[in-house]
């Protein structure tokens, strides 16, 4: 039994809402929450689990091991408790390896189900039960060492030879190298290999591959394939992402995934119906990561108040006590507009989830209308949301002080898992200017009368020369500006494409000279989408009215800050006015005000425990101090007292012993 | 010899001034920048320094143990080779050990430094001088466990003893234990050590003493004293920061620095004349930090620059060649005012330097005038420069695509050990709420008509409606607009606060209450600072009219894009209107355009040696893909084909051999 910190306790006290009751809210129910924390007290309880070394103290060589082996142990042990449902066991996973890469993630998350949906049943057969069963182990490899986010400047190669049936896998340039695959290192002994398809001569784009890499029997390299690891990285020290090379190496025909373009014996291509049909798993994903990326900002403010509701820090009185930071304005408006962004992000995650899972089955049905739509939605959504949890860490970890720089904080390795969901799955900048194509498409369509997706609606709305906001900031006041500014910035764009395309540019040089505009529209959509579903989330009947009043002032203070981040953009045709901006910013830090003393209860809604935020300045109990002395302990330098170099090194040179050969001279 | 990559050849061709004629200016002259590349060149040419493992695959311990190899093997070679002007040694060092951190830096830096300033004669002869022959190694500890920026918040205690003579330090608390000082965990056997002075009951303020915390005879703790290594971090892995607790550890009298404050034989203690004459190295410091924080971003600037020059992504045109990622209008912008930022605060370090000597020079002939306005000055500049430094070291790796997030991009380390600055020597939000209580000091000076040091000048000038900026945006115009805005906000927050006081709020409260905008007042005043030295260094006569070109378009960029960055407080009351704003947001773009064909030139004028930059994206051949294969070979796991963990875990589970007390069930 610990004692709880008196300052964290006082602010429970102090709170205006029961957490609980959010909690239950944002885990869907008071039986799945008690489910939840039924299945983290089993990790928490396995014996195993709890015996590896802690995160901070792994090499890199440990962290692959410790990775692999906790993979595995958590798939045998998963199926034994006869835990099958996916969202529990991610429960479980993150629970057990909390921002841990998992070498084995792809085999489950992207090798097995693509053969799934784009394997024949031949294919399933031969290659994605013995993956359920994990006789073989694969990942996905896609992006190559000069190749990213464009996959059609791939240059891997798959050429079929109608003599033997097989296809020649060839890596014809260094840059064609496969680079990053996670788990294809040393993990793997299949890939599906993203290639371009050439046969009698043609090329006929990229297509999935079914490749064998690593021997069944010994786990050697085949020959012809070069297999290797990347090296060290900013983090991700646990996935072994690898690099392969091919020297026409050959597997059989039915390494091509079959099940809608084919290749038939005498290498006749036979084009797939809809070419779009894999489109949804890239949808997916991104909708996944936003999720995601809400999830780890909500852990780092988890951390970063507690720790600001127990330190103390310059008497504001000159002689008084030292206050807790939390009550300094500037320390408020670094930690609550993140804490709203977690909200916000959260339940912006989940009604993306609803809409693929709408889109996804219209589209099974042949329904394609709202692909386009939702692409562009997941590609804004996918890009505001990791920036706004890379960022945020970040500048949650700062304004921790100097204790967030030390790993016993847990935010450093948060931040080094985060950050690359920026740049991969479709880089960031890529993805905004993908969806501000889009909105300049619907702004097009509009300006001729036809009708726009719901979401899209408020570009038909007739224009308005001023805002309605007043000091309440309202939040249909708040949404409005939001679509006047987003309308006015897509316009922007959109008159500079035509004005550029009217001079003599060619369609896509001029969308390059509308670039920063189109990411603008972009964020500013996407901004504008999640205030809009915090607000309808807001309004559900079926929420407490206590939360639901934490909540609305979450949701304005999310929304408000929204648009002092971007002013300029706001004011710049005087649709908001310099008395409205002055109004914003004073609603802002009276948002802060009321934030204040629920924001303990606020992060404690997270509900996450303190075995998964491995942070002595997160603790539940606010001991942070005796917690960062007993990380020191731990320290690999406090092995020994006194370290080997002060024999080589330090005492040569103390003592004068120099011998000119010795270490303290030459070393 | 390597061959030049094309792309990069190709920029270098085509630019518009020679970047060596910028070199020569940036290093202070043809003669200067020879001999900074003949000492680089020394570290390169040097078997011992050039043998050591690179920084990638170290560990924590290997980091350690090389970081003090290294630091007394250069200390030896530099006496050897009579380097020993302080610069030239700095120069030396950092070709050296690039980016790493020295766990012997704080004994040249500060312990030796300070008894130097702070000791009486018997006290440098006794402490300084066996110092200075490293016969005992110091550091410097101040930070506690519960007390970073706020030194009177100290808990350590030095109790005097009249009976025996001696201090009785103490560490009262958990807290209170001394935790971060850099190299005292392992390195030093000497601390100078801040405590607060008591003497016959009464509490005389904080002090600093010469501790002794390790024997010299076997370098283990002196009894009373326990130290050790605080545990890993997000970097600065070769740095031992350490904590210690002292229970009743009795020093000599002479422990106590002297030479202005004092404590007689029987207790009584004789203050400072001048209680701030201590005050000098805490600004010279942070003015050092504005120099470190740009040539960072100028090396990461040239990591990035160079890399996108090469990197070749996404048709424009479809069939089309995939263009140099430098030739995106968004890449242009993520870059170039990163670009500009560099040069920008290289130049204001400069400057700083300069006034640090001028002010420091008259503080001691006595004349404290100036004393303040420097202090806020290097506040304000430390913490835009780290903070600048640290988000623009970020957005660079983000810039850098997937490469980025490897250590082979060089990018996470120059992170790692940049960033800690934003929270060491002072936080950046406190030191700007300084800054800001300095600039609302003179506000109200201003009103009641006294005079201001000149770079506060602005305060005094008639206020002006409207902004003078035409579609050139001419930097006088420019410059008064952030003069105005940044008056504006000062003005926003003195007249704010000064209401709050007259409704009853204590001054600290109100102050406090005001917090958000003094930051916001300190912000726009250091960037408008910054603005005005780069627009003083563009116009200086000694400039090669290819050169003050160049810097005149990035002086422009750093000047647009900070008004960009903050337009809603340009456009608040009215002083920069809408049309304004379109002439600012297109000028930016065509600012980038002019950059453009100098980008690479512009960079390369940093001159920076691929051995410092240690980065396989930024080399200056360019051949950056064949350098990440190479890095890859280098991986720790691709010591063994065939790791140990498929034999431990993966083949059993496999092959299915499912031993049930196996390692592949419960391992």
């Amino acid at each position: 039994m610990t004692t709880m910190n008196k300052d964290i306790k006082r602010e429970r006290d102090g709170a205006t809402f029961d957490p609980e009751r959010l909690a239950e809210f944002l885990y869907g129910g008071k039986e799945k929450l008690r489910r939840r924390r039924y299945l983290q007290n089993l990790v928490l309880h396995d014996k195993y689990l709890q015996s590896l070394p802690k995160t901070w103290n792994w090499g890199r060589e440990m962290a692959y091991d410790i990775g692999v082996k906790k993979s595995i142990y958590l798939h045998r042990w998963l199926n034994e408790l006869g835990i099958l449902n996916e969202a529990e066991r991610n429960t479980v996973r993150s629970a057990a390896a909390p921002m841990e890469a998992n070498s084995l993630g792809l085999h489950e998350s992207m090798f097995v189900p693509t053969i799934m949906k784009q394997g024949t049943k031949e294919q399933i057969q031969k290659y994605a039960e013995p993956g359920k069963r994990y006789e073989i182990i694969g990942t996905y490899a896609q992006t190559e060492l000069g190749h990213g986010t464009f996959i059609r400047g791939l240059e891997t190669t798959a050429t079929y030879d109608p003599a033997t049936e097989e296809f020649v896998i060839h890596s014809p340039t260094v840059s064609s190298m496969k680079y990053w695959p996670g788990g294809m290192a040393k993990t793997c002994n299949y890939v599906i290999l993203v290639a371009k398809l050439y046969s009698r001569g043609e090329c006929h784009g990229i297509h999935p591959f079914v490749v064998q890499l690593r021997s069944l029997e010994d786990h050697t390299p085949m020959p012809g394939v070069q297999v290797g690891d990347i090296g060290n990285k900013m983090g991700f020290d646990g996935m072994d992402n690898g690099y392969v090379m091919f020297d026409n190496y050959r597997v059989p025909r039915d390494a091509m995934l079959m099940r809608y373009a084919r290749l038939d014996k005498d290498g006749t291509f036979v084009p797939a119906k809809n070419p779009k049909v894999t489109y949804g798993s890239m949808v997916f994903i991104r909708a996944a990561i936003v999720g995601m990326a809400a999830r780890c900002l909500a852990e780092v403010c988890t951390i970063a108040t507690r720790y600001s509701a127990v330190r103390r820090q310059t008497e504001i009185r000159p002689g008084g006590p030292e206050p807790q930071i939390l009550d300094y304005q500037t320390q408020q408006e670094k930690l609550f507009p993140l804490l709203a962004a977690s909200y916000a992000l959260i339940f912006a995650g989940n009604v993306m989830f609803k809409t693929y899972e709408r889109v996804a089955g219209n589209i099974d049905k042949g329904q394609l209308g709202e692909m386009q739509m939702l692409h562009a939605l997941a590609s804004g959504m996918k890009a505001l949301s990791s920036y706004t949890a890379s960022d945020g860490t970040d500048a949650l970890r700062k304004a921790c002080g100097g204790h967030g720089y030390s790993h016993a904080s847990g935010i450093p390795r948060i931040f080094a898992n985060i950050t690359p969901a920026c740049t991969y799955e479709g880089e960031n900048t890529v993805l905004y200017i993908q969806c501000g194509r889009y909105l300049v498409k619907c702004f097009a369509q509009s300006q001729t009368g036809q009708s726009l997706p719901s979401f899209m609606s408020y570009l038909s709305q007739p224009p308005k020369a001023s805002s309605s906001i007043t000091k309440e900031c309202s939040l249909p006041h708040l949404i409005e500006a939001f679509d006047h500014a987003t309308a006015r910035v897509i316009e922007v764009a959109a008159v500079k494409i035509n004005a550029l395309v009217r001079g003599g540019q060619p369609l896509e040089v001029a969308r390059n000279n509308a670039g920063v505009h189109l990411v603008k529209a972009a964020m500013l959509h996407s901004k504008s989408y999640v205030v809009k579903v915090f607000a309808e989330t807001v309004a559900r009947s079926d929420l407490h009215p206590d939360v639901a009043r934490v909540l609305d002032t979450l949701c304005h203070l999310y929304a408000v800050t929204g648009i002092l981040d971007h002013m300029g953009d706001f004011m710049q045709d005087g649709f908001v006015s310099g008395e409205q901006a002055v109004m914003v910013t004073d609603r802002m830090l009276s948002l802060l005000e009321e934030v204040r003393p629920d924001a303990v209860a606020l992060v404690d809604a997270f509900d996450y425990p303190d075995h998964m935020l491995q942070s002595c300045l997160g603790r539940y109990d606010g001991q942070v101090y005796e917690a960062l002395y007993r990380y020191a302990q731990d320290s690999p330098l406090n092995k020994q007292e006194v370290d080997d170099s002060y024999y080589t090194t330090l005492r040569p040179m103390m003592k004068g012993e120099l011998n000119p050969d010795g270490p303290a001279s030459r070393l």
